[in-house]
């Protein structure tokens, strides 16, 4: 029978990387090894996580049971094509990429994606983060969700095609929903507003849709169809060409949903 | 020495108007009457705060200290044209409309603003919601900052100018936020995949601005600049004019702040 995995070596000390590494860390599983193209940020990470570290490819510690490469998209293909992990258990992090990206270097390989926004200074619990799994065969599959729900309570296995859609809703539903916050806080700058001002909006939004349909949730000039105010707020805006921009499709958007 | 304010009518039963007489209700005010040209929204709202009801203008109770105006910006101006309600203390609760729609109607009058979202099937408590006011002289604003405090300690003066902002910086951190959510909720759906699948993302996101900056908690492929990720997701919103171009208005923004 196959030794199940403990050694496990993390590719990549960013954001998620920090996260999923310290994570996994507190969970019982052995971080051997971080790996950074930044000597410093592997370093930090291999500290929190009592790890190894090292920057320097050839210096990737080849008896790891398991890789996980948390770098950005185009990193991993570029990471992969140096052939450093060939034939290695190895999965990604990512939202978009396919499982099949490990298909000419290894036969055991699979997906980790932890459907978060994560930041190195904000280290989460991971109980409720769901971890979306994928593997190349059952086996693969089953490894990593133990590994998963040794972590979190909330697991399951998704295809390539479906994370890739997770990930752009996640994108609109955290990216973009954090810009329109700094919009905001950028009109209250303007006029010395403080950013206090409209906190307790900001957790009120977000906890309507812990119950309802955001469509259900929603309120404002657009909806109303206030063509008074959408005018006034578009000639506010009249310097901001991007912001002016986002104004009027995002309300158009509103106004083409309601009855 | 003039009386307190005690009686008030309410004029408008939807969802501020909804929550707003509710809370000065229980905060031992009298809500002598809820007027609103849908009798079954006045009826209702009128059974919430103990109130009489009418949608009929000429029945409005004459005798009242105070006339709250939670009605639609242009149909706040509709209202006041009708003179029902010449030479009472009135004030209306917009963001956008300046203090001065009064000065042809009245001698007494304000603004009682509560920046916050509101759903007639969600009462809120009012003790964090921000209420900003703003009366046509001192004593006014007196009158204003002792019910606004009765209900809600986070109370502050706010000019006309100063408002317009925060409504506009608000419709971005809420209304546009909120339909974040229903755009990722019709993408998920489409490929039937729970919606609860990114409410955890969707709460840490706001929890990251309770304390951080919105502009420091940015995440994502825009900001990363992964080119290869922002031209796969427009290939995927093909079909979908408006939220193309707010994918592409929004990236192009969260990149423009980027270093």
């Amino acid at each position: 029978m196959k030794k199940s995995i403990n050694k496990i070596v993390m590719i990549g000390a960013g954001n998620l990387g920090t996260n999923l590494a310290t994570a996994i860390h507190k969970s019982g599983y052995q971080i051997v090894q971080v790996f950074s193209r930044t000597s410093e940020s592997a370093r930090k990470l291999a500290k929190k996580t009592n790890a190894l570290y090292t920057s320097s490819l050839d210096e990737i510690y080849p008896y790891a049971d398991l890789y996980i490469l948390a770098l950005p998209d185009d990193a991993v293909l570029g990471f992969l094509k140096s052939k450093k992990l060939n034939n290695f258990f190895m999965v990604h992090t990512s939202g978009s990429l396919p499982v099949s990206v490990f298909k000419p270097f290894s036969n055991k390989f699979g997906v980790f994606y932890p459907l978060q926004t994560f930041s190195k200074n904000k280290i989460l619990n991971f109980t409720d983060i769901p971890v979306c799994i994928e593997g190349n065969d059952k086996r693969t599959e089953s490894d990593l969700m133990k590994i998963a729900k040794n972590i979190s309570r909330n697991v399951m296995v998704l295809s390539s095609e479906k994370r890739k859609q997770a990930h752009l809703a996640a994108v609109f539903a955290c990216n973009f929903t954090n810009h329109m916050y700094t919009i905001a806080d950028e009109i209250l700058s303007r006029k010395n507003i403080s950013f206090d001002l409209i906190r307790p909006l900001i957790q009120e939004t977000s906890e309507k849709v812990k119950l309802m349909k955001p469509a259900l949730a929603q309120t404002g000039p657009a909806l109303r169809k206030d063509k008074q105010i959408l005018s006034a707020h578009m000639k506010m805006l009249a310097k901001d060409e991007n912001y002016k921009k986002i104004y009027s499709f995002v309300s158009k958007s509103i106004l083409s949903k309601t009855k």
